[in-house]
């Protein structure tokens, strides 16, 4: 609105105030760079430290994974930022380069913060560094170029404070498991698809951490599942030992609960906003993860053996702390108060004669008294005159010679002496020199520890994972989670499995259990049942149990052997985008088009009610080709939902498909859900029950029901395919 | 992390600070008391001072309420404030009472803030009342128990804040047409379904507002549809005004753009943070709502006439504003520099003899060098010392007798003097003085904005109300929008209405315009056609014109007569929700069964694809019976749009019911899309066409056409309704 200067600019992902930021969410900020299809992307967070690049091709590509990130704001360079004040509010979206996600804050930048050269002296002047070669990005120019842009901008905003992002972490994106938006959507990894909430998401289902740290590893984990075996193997074995040594687990997670987040102390320790109780709570945190090295004196597992050794410079610093500081430091640096006696010779000196001199001053009322005869003589102090002798207007012709005349009250004369403005000066000053001194001592400190940021951050990040596994076993033990045998093949072999979140939200026990045989002969499963009896809860629990596997978790079943997938695909319901003219259905189509041309036999499917809003021939018939080429093409492994009962004929005429269905109790008058997924093919789907169960008034649902018997009577629909 | 004192607390719902908030949308904070059945809902944005209170009952529609103002957060009374800690992170939507939207931050409070005669008394107090009678909340003592609930927690957390929220207005639900959650959201009135982004919904299509006032009352404006056409009526006059008269409606736009968001400064004034360029804003805009006040001198239209006098007491406080304060004052107020000279005597006097006194150090030196003889004799500051003399080391047994030592360096000795020392602290003191004084006569003139809130807030909204609807004009004039004639019956006469966002959407002159007439004769339209040809895109375009008409917007049509409706209902698409275990199918029918157990013959009614979701027969079954319903027993006004298109039977038998079909042109080898609406029912969807143009690889295609082919031949379904 007004024009101010610029200190530090606020960006929407720039913030670093403790109350701004969700504590269990990183916030990012993202830089990019396009050259034609290849895309170079840095995302840093400056309140954790955390600053990561890649690069790849692909404009799809790059928007699942800005998806994945979800950055609070992406800065992009521009030729012409001058387009930036043209835009209509919230337009800017149609001015982004085609293709990427609107519902982000884009930020445009000069191009030149993004030039190659430029770019790369950026990094090399911010780290201190020779070559880039040992950050891993040396031959990937876009995300030398994207980092440059995000540390420039950062330079630019933040006015006096540091970035504070550590050396950035090279990653390719197909280190991971790829999960398009669709698919998180879907399986509702981190929120709802109806109503957004946390609450009933998987990571909601499984996030057990204490730490805030650990909390957004977890996210980050859960949205970049592995794909190297041994990797995954890595934290099962951890999750496994924690799951067996019940004691050891409690003792592991009553330390972790004591450690403070050490990324974003650090990330106010580097932006020079950490105070004196951040400081406390680093060395506390510290001091807790001494205990728990402690306990972990004789584990076997990697991450728990990471944390058996803490740096002996950060027990000294967290010991130096201790000394320094005082237990309970005001919130304010400049102002005393701070530091302990006894820490710095200086400083105690300084505060002796302050003392001193406050005496003086205390005693000096006496001695005047004395020494004028008055005993009315008073010593006093105002703001604006600082100290002052004062003597009634009566006795006033008696104040001494050296006294000065400074204010003539009504009744009094006020008066100093040299003596006197000298010791207000001198205590002055002293108080001044004393809190310097004190901010002084504090900054040293401050900088101590920042100096040992490199050493901090990588044990930040072994508690995080620590947390991160010792929560899963928590889950596994009280809900009883299984470890998965991961293989290498096709095979996918679940006993028992259950909805991770479902199970959650019923009564203990009610949760009806399910197996899972694919991969094995039979790829594509047909899963027909009526309406609301559990088909789309149990083509999830099949993918959210591969989730889990791959991200290194227990998982809710009785008993599992577990390929990698390289990719889980799923198709679940749609809505229509006017924006983009495509109908409901267009939309079902581009996302049935997008698995059919990117799945491969290592992959896992999910349709559920591929063909509807269609006509019904149409619907069939195309639901009929799909699943014909998922099966006989792909070879995928996958599991169709659907109502159209005439797929069950597909079993027929392919060997690896198969049918199976989710069974009910029919009863005189109402049908009972007994969610048993079997073998073989329902053919009623109880429509018009649901609409009963749903409140259709009465009239309807028996309307319904007599026009239904006259469908019945006079209707058919046959495939002919018998021949086929 | 660590504990800190309260000095205000940074809540979601109390932000104050412009960088965190949109400038377009309000930040709402609610309080609100549930009483079995009733309920009572304050809601107050403290940027702005908006503060409105309603009561009534039905968890149901509180929920709406809540969902239409999507409040940062919510604060609930409870017995048991200690509840809060035990809740795992994001867990607290599990116990809000049942039935609350969950993905709302939610905040205990203790009931002493809610009990009625504390409330009582909060608000008169608050507001220095005598009765809560003016205020219309008399009889409402639920709406009075949230209000004082809402302002004692805004006591508690705020400091010494004051809330700065107005006087609270009361409103009645039933004043409005009732849009319920799923409404809003097929509709995309402030979002699209698909992105949840801004640009693609209605909002973004008329939104044409300058000031945030104005952005914030449209959004308002446009979840609360009127009911009264008079009230209508008012705003369609503005509009229409505005749109005869160009020029008067491009200088009236000229000067809104010139006002600031009064609104927000007057938040910070009375929070107590606004500063030297905020009341230069503030009269800036008074300024320029005074030039707007002549231009509209010869006006006819309500809204227009309601800004033709800008009270003079404004006028004269924007006067002193601009006397009081220099043109470009600091961001900071303690350290003077805000007030011009020759506004007040004695801040000029003080700034009179600072000046001397500065005058007498800066002669200092050349008097005691003549005096003392000593060439070399400097006169110096140093932050701890203060003034001083310095004379080098080898003239210093030179220094005259009232010289004081006071420092010794290894070149110089450096001196002070009584009345050196005097007139240092006469400056500093003066300094000080003039701060004080400036900030005084500062706080003096924040003190008389405040006290002038009750003629600015009014202002503010008028000048809001003028910012919309000139926005409205402006946006008929660009896309030819028309005036409806607003009628009371239940006609709905629509000649060559247009989709008002996707109209934006496509290049200039693309969109296919189409006819509606409903509610005379015919009231449930049966809309066929194929897949991705417009039919909902047609469904919502009516439900759209008829918003925009209650509203008061010109409406994008040729010509128009519209009916007010009590409800706009529409069910189109819909996602399954496990965490509450309700099946896609099962949401389908609930949110059925709400519409038809609610809609009354002034209704409109758009149905998208009721049916889909399960077996054939059963969902034909199903779709039949609703529409039967609806046209035979509610007689509502509605579209049906569906791919049962077996439904054209049911105009046959039903004498309001008319069959419609979006016509294509198939040509050899694909169907070309006219988007036309004509009567008559389609018989086939090109459901494989329309897979074709998504992307299914070849041999699908192919594959889905020959199965087709065999359906086709073999297949029929007949409702063998014939005898009906």
């Amino acid at each position: 609105m007004v024009r101010r200067e610029v200190t530090r600019v606020f960006t929407p992902g720039t913030l670093l105030e403790e109350a701004l930021l969700p504590a269990r969410e990183n916030n990012f900020l993202c830089a990019l760079i396009l050259n034609n299809e290849h895309w170079g992307l840095a995302h840093g967070d400056v309140s954790t430290g955390e600053f990561r690049l890649t690069q790849a091709q692909g404009i799809d590509m790059l928007t699942q994974e800005l998806l994945r990130i979800q950055p609070a704001e992406i800065i992009l360079p521009v030729e012409t930022p001058d387009l930036v004040g043209l835009l209509r509010p919230g337009e800017s979206a149609g001015k982004i380069p085609a293709g990427l996600p609107i519902q982000f804050t884009y930020t445009l930048q000069p191009y030149r913060l993004f030039q190659g050269t430029n770019a790369r002296q950026t990094l090399l002047e911010t780290y201190g560094l020779k070559s880039l070669e040992g950050l891993g990005c040396d031959g990937l120019p876009l995300a030398v170029q994207a980092a440059g842009g995000l540390l420039g901008y950062l330079a630019n905003n933040q006015g006096h404070y540091q970035t504070g992002l550590q050396l950035p972490h090279t990653y390719f994106v197909s280190e991971y498991m790829r999960l398009d938006q669709q698919t998180r959507r879907n399986l509702e990894l981190t929120q709802t698809v109806r109503e957004g909430a946390f609450h009933g998401s998987l990571l909601w289902a499984i996030d057990r951490t204490m730490t805030g740290m650990g909390a957004r590893l977890l996210r980050r984990w859960l949205l970049q599942p592995l794909l190297e075996i041994q990797a995954i193997s890595a934290r099962l074995d951890t999750v496994a030992e924690l799951v067996n040594r019940g004691g050891l687990r409690q003792r592991v997670r009553e330390h972790i609960k004591q450690i403070y987040d050490l990324e974003r102390l650090l990330g106010r320790v580097q932006a020079g906003t950490a105070n004196a109780r951040d400081l406390l709570a680093l060395a506390a945190s510290l001091f807790a993860i001494g205990r728990l090295a402690q306990v972990l004196d004789n584990v076997k597992s990697k991450y728990l053996q990471n944390l058996q050794i803490v740096p002996s410079e950060l027990e000294a610093l967290a010991e130096r702390i201790r000394q320094l500081l005082v237990e309970a430091p005001p919130v304010t640096l400049t102002e005393g108060g701070v530091i302990r006696p006894g820490v710095d010779g200086e400083l105690d000196r300084l505060k002796q004669t302050l003392t001193e001199d406050q005496n003086w001053i205390a005693q000096l009322e006496i001695t005047e008294k004395i020494r004028t005869g008055i005993a009315t003589l008073k010593v006093g102090f105002n703001k604006t005159f600082g100290y002052y002798i004062s003597i009634t207007r009566a006795k006033s012709e008696q104040a001494p010679a050296d006294y000065i005349r400074k204010q003539t009250l009504t009744n009094e004369e006020r008066y100093i002496t040299p003596e006197l403005k000298e010791r207000e000066i001198r205590i002055l000053t002293l108080q001044t020199e004393i809190n310097q001194r004190e901010y002084e001592l504090f900054l040293q400190l401050r900088q101590a520890v920042s100096l040992q940021q490199n050493l901090i951050r990588p044990l930040a990040q072994k508690v995080a994972a620590v947390d991160v596994l010792a929560g899963f076993a928590e889950v596994a033990v009280m809900y009883n989670y299984q470890c998965p045998e991961i293989m290498a093949g096709r095979e996918l072999h679940i006993k028992q499995g259950r909805h991770p979140v479902v199970e959650q939200l019923l009564p203990a026990g009610c949760f009806v259990p399910n197996d899972t045989h694919l991969g094995m002969g039979i790829d594509l499963m047909i899963l027909t049942g009526p309406n609301a009896s559990g088909k789309s809860c149990y083509l999830r629990q099949v993918g959210l149990i591969q989730m889990l596997a791959q991200i290194g978790s227990f998982v809710p079943l009785l008993q599992a052997k577990i390929s990698i997938c390289d990719r889980i695909f799923t198709r679940v319901g749609a809505v229509d985008d006017l924006a983009t003219g495509q109908s409901t259905f267009m939309v079902e189509m581009c996302e049935t088009a997008n698995i059919l041309h990117h799945a491969t036999d290592r992959s896992l499917v999910l349709l559920d009610e591929i063909g509807r809003g269609t006509a019904t021939f149409d619907g069939l018939a195309i639901a009929w080709s799909v699943a014909e080429y998922l099966a006989f093409y792909l070879k995928c492994r996958g599991i169709f939902a659907t109502h159209y009962h005439e797929l069950n004929e597909l079993a027929n005429t392919l060997k690896n498909v198969a049918n199976y269905q989710v069974v009910v109790q029919e009863l005189a008058d109402q049908i009972v859900f007994l969610h048993q997924v079997q073998p073989g093919g329902a053919d009623r789907s109880y429509g018009i029950e649901a609409g009963r169960l749903a409140g259709l008034p009465p009239v309807v649902i028996n309307r319904a029901r007599e026009i239904m018997h006259r469908i019945e009577q006079h209707s058919q629909i046959t495939l002919g395919l018998q021949n086929y």
